[in-house]
């Protein structure tokens, strides 16, 4: 008799997981996913700053389970369900599953604004973040060129908006890159004004951490030379100046936005009754409400815990990948299933070189215990003994020589 | 009183050497590109192979400058010299030399086919390699689909056009990087008809070696499952099937072109005597004939050696840069110029791991020593002492483990 068939949509960190804890179940699976890499998303900005190449950060899925037998990879496109039919639609036609987890992950979400989508950066993706290095790195040979003294305002404000981790860290990374670049290889450019701009709508960045903390961190950011302003919501911006929604207006070429993000898109196509943020809607279990053989994990997974929606970060998808497979397994036994915990893992944000604050099971951390801290809890997550070698180079050489690796710029 | 300027134009390997020797000379230099990296050229083929990442062979012009004061660097492109000013013309205003220095390269040569430039790929940029990389990653991850075993014929069929050194070259890597990747993480691809061909117009293979070292590499080639079919002109390319001159066809889903460079385009645009392949013809000096103030050097330049044309290679440019500065040193101090002599290095190509073919001062090397040989050159040469390390790393990777680095299929 043929084993039952578990498709996994998704090769983020929660469908790598649930791959990995289905090793030994009786299962055949098959792990689908539109690239045929893992991204390693946390260390995203490290690309869109330079300081990491992008195959440091991402790792074949066929080669992370090359050792197991009941994993097949398949590189396709899914466009919707089935459920009748218990099949995935894909571009390459339909497949069949008897269980079905779906990790597909999140999107950036430019709150509706065409003009912000168009002419600032997300920051989700293997491609945005080579978009961003490749126009910050632009932008700073333009200003090299004699006569560009009377260049428009705004030339050198790089604006982030958005001040979660991601933002705070995107802030910290960039005002490292563009001043440390400033000193040593465009030296003409020395008395130019740069300007850093962190804008975070809320009343301080890092809202999920203690106050104390986002104190530090706003510190810190100010120390490294990025502007933080908080209070201030982007509403427009036209590629030359972005409008805040109390009116004023600031000069900047560059947006980088990191202050949202939806589930992918696919979470609409399947007729699913939808939470905020696009995101499934499911039982403690994780299963999709009248699909028991349908898992929901990840970013794309609506739950709440405590009160609070889950937030959308690798290490809830990881729990929740873990927490399905375990159910699927369970359920093969005919065992009953098993309502998702979830163990907080504390919070993290690092401020580019030797700064940071952590948040960890009650107990707070900041400079540079945390971002020693930071530094190894990456480490290992990253996958792959060879990226990790080459990441801990890059690193080494980074914080030796306050060099940065990886400053090109590459056709896209 | 303003010390003479050297414009150079390129950043290739003979741009960089010209202004290495100006270094303690009394002038100012200011090196152009259209990049802002020098390109280790000689390596494409594993970056196309999915041996090495782009950041590993490519390298920024103004971290290699840093230490140099009389160097600036300005990424533009040019489009054209007014020899009368003394102004080249660039994409921001012209830019006023007292010596020029041109050194812009080759592209490739697809011998007038609009047809194979439009469904080939050359191998000259690191565009060129990534988009090679993914094809024919995608071509493998296509053919793992169940169901396309109805697939088209020559779906697996690489074909590589040209017999000379980056053909042989990319022929090994490729077919260890297919047939590798076969067996370790495609397997159910296995028993799918696979074919590397390179084919060569000439009698043989790396005509510019002795006979019997043309036989080896054939031979090398060979028993890493490389057909090669020498005496074979490809007339016309569309994507589907290569037509031979012969009138036969044959189906291959996937050409790479190294069957001819040219000089780059702007060879065309200077109204200088132009020799074969659009290469500027030069007088022994390396001076354009009539224009005491401008050297042309390296891919761009003609010039003959015991009757022969130099080719077009790294060790011919690297000493045509340093000729072409030491000769604007002599004028600048009055003593008269010297003519180019072209030291030849001897030839190596590779054939994939543990081979290669050398011929060296009249020495000829093969198999194992021949290989150790290569890497320590081309180990020397790669600027940058991280990138070296790196590019360590993943080699003894590779070898250890017949493992491929960087098989990522990444947005265009």
């Amino acid at each position: 008799m043929a084993r039952p068939r578990v498709v996994i949509v998704g090769a983020g960190f929660g469908g790598l997981r649930a791959a990995r804890v289905l090793r030994s179940a009786p299962v055949e699976v098959l792990l689908l996913d539109r690239r045929n890499y893992h991204l390693f998303q946390p260390l995203l900005y490290q690309v869109a700053t330079a300081g990491l190449s992008p195959t440091d950060i991402a790792y074949p899925v066929r080669a992370i389970f090359r050792r197991q037998g009941n994993v097949r990879f398949r590189m396709t496109r899914v466009e919707g369900v089935a459920w009748e039919r218990r099949e995935v639609l894909t571009d390459h036609g339909p497949l069949r599953y008897d269980y079905l987890i779906l990790g597909v992950g999140a999107r950036t979400n430019f709150r509706g604004s065409d003009r912000i989508a168009r002419h600032g950066f997300g920051l989700k993706d293997l491609d945005d973040a080579v978009r961003i290095r490749n126009h910050v790195l632009r932008r700073l040979e333009e200003a090299a060129i004699p006569g560009a003294s009377a260049e428009p305002s705004g030339w050198l404000t790089f604006a982030i908006v958005g001040g979660g981790p991601t933002g705070v860290e995107m802030a910290g990374a960039l005002s490292e890159l563009v001043r440390v670049a400033l000193r040593k290889d465009f030296r003409g450019l020395a008395d130019r004004p740069v300007r850093i701009v962190l804008l975070e709508a809320a009343e301080r960045i890092l809202p999920a951490m203690p106050a104390d903390l986002s104190r530090a961190a706003a510190r810190s950011l100010t120390r490294k030379g990025v502007e933080v302003l908080v209070g201030r919501q982007v509403a427009d911006y036209d590629g030359r100046a972005l409008s805040l929604a109390d009116g004023t207006c600031m000069p900047a070429r560059t947006l980088i936005w990191t202050a949202g993000v939806d589930a992918a898109a696919l979470t609409r196509e399947l007729g699913a009754r939808l939470g905020p943020q696009g995101r499934v809607a499911v039982r403690p279990t994780l299963q999709l409400p009248g699909r028991d053989e349908v898992y929901v994990i990840g970013d794309a997974a609506y739950l709440e815990h405590e009160g609070a929606p889950l937030p959308m970060m690798a290490p809830v998808a990881m729990q929740m990948g873990a927490a399905a497979a375990q159910n699927i397994r369970r359920s093969l036994r005919g065992e009953p299933l098993e309502a998702f915990r979830y163990r907080d893992p504390g919070s993290l944000a690092t401020i580019g070189r030797h700064s940071a604050v952590a948040y960890v099971h009650g107990l707070k951390f900041r400079g540079f215990s945390a971002w020693a801290v930071w530094l190894v809890v990456h480490l290992i997550r990253l996958i792959g003994f060879r990226n990790r070698l080459v990441v801990l180079i890059n690193w080494a050489w980074d914080y030796v020589l306050y060099e940065r690796a990886v400053r090109l710029i590459t056709p896209e």
